[in-house]
């Protein structure tokens, strides 16, 4: 097989638009050769183990699955019974974006409440939070949150901590969607740990692919209280890999060092550095009409374009509308994002909202 | 990352304890690098649908997928409206090996028979092909077969084509799990099609993973009327891959040229040194007490043992029981099994039948 | 056995807190002795369909099945493909009462939108009406309305149409949860199909034991195309009474004269009589700080009353808060309910809206 | 609504062609009138648990739902966690006549093994009873045995108390699928107690509905550790009756006294006169070519026919074929089966069996 596509064509869509870090497949051809055994008994998961405990603290079990929404589904799944509901933002990618798979695969009924932000309060969750004993409402047990969110932005540890004392005060507990955890933890500076664990967090869904990984998530029991079964729902909800070395050497080149680290400050940088540029073009002139909807703080730019710049600027660069009647798009970046490919699109930007 | 494992040790477990093999790592390295559009709307899950109308005919339709539970399943749930049931072996690997995978995720009954060598007949299917119309019982409404069997057998096509007739006949549609159906087509020495799209199979689960990929399957419907909403089910029963392009280069590594063809020709090959050693071993004496229970048509070698004899060669050679009560293993063979490691196991079963 | 409860006590709590209408009652009697087959193919299953056709045009299909629950979940099951999602008010029995029953029993994704008064229009339908063919997208190819709603308001025909139509336009079917439609038709003055099959309805939840049945509600399809499967799918989802002639003849004995009519309008009269005495009270100053928060259209009242009140009343009166933050309830009537029953109510709001 | 069924008409098809015992209709009337609290927190419900307790023992706990099935699959799910299969006979209700509920409802694996007699065995259930810990494996951690059987067999309370003590030995629970549990009692002689809760079985299906009820059933449970969430599962599943006291006056009229034991006592009379006038009549040639397939331990007889008998007796008297390929049919009586009845349905076997 050759290759069919051009490489050096990169966009803004989404951080799944991109590739494998090369150190990443430079883990799976590692891990590559000989037998090991599968469904996920072999040296890289069980080390794996090791480095999850390195980042989380003892304790933590890592089960290593195929993609997002799998990692939410099982994770979810294993912490709720069959009558459970997960308390969640409106925004969040299990309501939007996973195609009723919470509901249809693993029987959870979803309480979303709306936010401006994409993150949850204590006082949003309280709108969903009651009615626990009463049979004729689903049982509202766990709390959902997305770290970053899928707005871009970030809780901060303590908000993470709020709400899970909130939560485990009402008997639920607390879920983080960290498809894109590493660019919160470069964000903010701090280890995975501080933000999860030690805020509160009972299951964490740990994303790698968005971060440089071909495929690879995993599902990491912060708290085994607070997870049953993880095991054989990973297997019956179909996330269970046979060849499982190759999933869990991916998540290694990325946690062993500080792979993870490096791609996700990247990615952040450089939405960063589109925001920066905007922000400058538009003091100067150099740019007019764009508005952000959303703080940048992780690796996504959310802005409003002035009519028709959108489907202008679409004709070179790849991105999404993300509320079409608001002319507002979503702008991503990812681990081999390049400075060039951000100045060419300011460039862009200035050239299409200037233009005529 | 580094290596941690001994590249060089292989056993008899499972053609999923094997690896990569390289002519497919090297096409992951090669759809890498640039930005290609997420979730299958890539260049070469493009190619990859040409390529499989090259195996299959003009307008088959090829949905990637994660691994062989998620190609039954997805491919089932097309099938079948929400009262049907699957008529199979009772040694199907949809009903012995996937956690109730079918049951839970899409609801579906399996209707099972038992069997001698993993092979339905329409006689056998009979059995429970009945009730139409009833809707106390599960409406049967697909044939699901294996080829080759969960027991290393092989269907010819006109058994197959009988299979198919009879199903259709009966207002049921036909699924093969195809895990390993290039050990099939190779044991066979025909193309994909003579024993699927031509005998009249609808719905087929194409493997990868047990022929040289990392991972990798593919819903091929042969018949587009037999399968509806493969799209929407793949992404809900979370089989959807985002960054697909690397899970359709490894199938098109296998399936543009001949390697599909090279890697299950070698393990076929393999696992007919392994019996024919053990039988000339029988001939001359030198191998006491082996019984084959199954013929050998493709990859695997089913033989029943002298007591004790299965644990004393797992001191070297990993495989599993088959049946355990009965002193029955399974010895697979790989891509990557080596004449020397076939060699070096018929030295072992020498040793150990003989031995005392 | 003996009555162990006051038959002569009676409350505001919920319609289904009454019994069986003597009519009803003696419908059941009429049916019993001698034999009949089971399942539905008995002679009085048989004649609802003939009644159920006077009141909804020719080519109708009725379905008994035992609860409301089961009568939404298995008419909307029966409207959907697997990856099928609801557009509902926020308030819908579906989403809010009935314990997660349609995600986790038929598998479907409820997209809510919230509203004043428990009613969709278009505009409030678009909301979550969109990204069909977008996989990552639970597909929104229902619309289900209450009539009268869960708030006790009514849906006009032409609202009614207005959303069907809507809904048509968007390839998109509707449902009707209909457990109060009796209450509507008496309220509209109307028969049951100018709101229903005339305005567009597809699948209709039609409503018993709200109105003097012992239990027994049905899933009416209005328009056969929009519906697949209910026999089985009433099967499976475990509504389907063996001994169902006791069913039918209940729907019989509201539906073949006019007892539907006369236990809903009174009710609805009950209602009316309620609220015109706490707003004469409220004119005449006899009753105080009681204000509504719904309009009267069906057989409920919805208002909220000054802090204590409710409790105190509930000391000889069982009704339910509605929203108790606001110190909103819920009043509801009954077949059953009596004009001395509402007056001692109205004295009771009297004294303790005047108390201290 | 007036009669429009012949209440003189009686056939051996099924305990559920029959209606009401007039106990249990006058139990229901006197259940009526006035107000009770719905879903179950009236007067008769909570009566119905002391009533079982004094059949059961102190602890248990009876959730009356609409039917078999709904008890079968509400109790199943309750002993089971998501990853849990359930070991039965192939004959088993739950396996063949419940549309596929427990696996599409329940998400339960069924794994069945064929028995002569409707019964398990420690030996037959061991072939299925196995793989703990094997997340491949479906994990068989219920046993459930239906009593009296389907075969119209009994199992013996030793029998069942073998069955549970090899249950719970490795690890698993038993369910008893009681559908015709009275007959059962009767026949044994033996007070519910005895072969249930004192012989090991955790939860029980409670039958009314064939022994006299309109519909009522009761998910009982014997051993509270052995089920989790029944109050959630009961209206999630759809089987929470609102007007509840209806369902539970049924079964408050069977068991507060011995209407139970009548019923059921006469069903089973009326079976054994059929089957010793057959006998007679076999032995003074007025009967040719009747020959019995199974005892007849409670109510129902399955025999095999000469060729064409068993039509030619449908003409008047309607009943199923149970194998139809081998001429085998089932009758089955009912509390309202009459001697009358029998003596003329052997008249008729007489005459068809000696005709030509």
């Amino acid at each position: 097989m050759t290759t069919i596509h051009d490489p050096n064509l990169r966009g803004f869509a989404s951080d799944n638009y991109s590739g494998i870090h090369p150190e990443v497949l430079a883990a799976i051809a590692a891990a590559n050769d000989g037998h090991q055994v599968a469904y996920g008994d072999d040296v890289y998961t069980k080390r794996l183990q090791d480095v999850m405990a390195r980042h989380f603290g003892e304790g933590v079990e890592a089960y290593p699955v195929f993609n997002g929404t799998g990692a939410n589904v099982v994770g979810l799944q294993s912490m709720l019974p069959r009558w459970g509901a997960v308390v969640s933002a409106g925004t969040a990618h299990i309501n939007v974006d996973e195609g009723g798979a919470p509901e249809r695969v693993a029987g959870i009924k979803l309480l979303t409440v709306p936010t401006d932000d994409g993150k949850l309060t204590p006082e949003l969750i309280d709108r969903e939070a009651w009615g626990w004993g009463d049979e004729h409402r689903a049982q509202p047990l766990v709390v959902s949150i997305t770290q970053s969110t899928e707005l871009g932005t970030l809780y901060t540890p303590d908000e993470i901590r709020t709400i899970a004392d909130h939560a485990h005060s009402l008997g639920m507990n607390v879920h983080m969607d960290g498809s894109r955890i590493s660019n919160a933890a470069a964000s903010l500076d701090l280890p995975f740990r501080a933000f999860t664990r030690d805020a509160g967090v009972d299951v964490l869904s740990f994303g790698g692919t968005k971060n440089g990984a071909m495929l690879g998530e995993a599902v990491v029991v912060l708290n085994p209280e607070a997870s049953q079964g993880l095991k054989f729902l990973r297997k019956l909800d179909m996330q269970l890999a046979s060849k499982m070395r190759f999933v869990s050497a991916q998540l290694l080149a990325l946690l062993e060092g500080d792979l993870w680290l490096r791609n996700a400050s990247h990615s952040n940088a450089m939405a960063q550095r589109l925001r920066s540029g905007i922000e400058a073009g538009l003091a100067d002139g150099s740019i007019q009409g764009v508005a952000f909807t959303q703080p940048t703080q992780a690796n996504g730019v959310f802005a409003t374009l002035p009519d028709g710049v959108a489907d202008r600027l679409r004709s070179s660069f790849r991105f999404y509308d993300w509320d079409a009647a608001k002319n507002e798009v979503r702008w991503m970046c990812s681990f081999d994002t390049s400075e060039n490919d951000i100045d060419a699109f300011l460039a862009a930007i200035a050239r299409e909202t200037t233009a005529g």
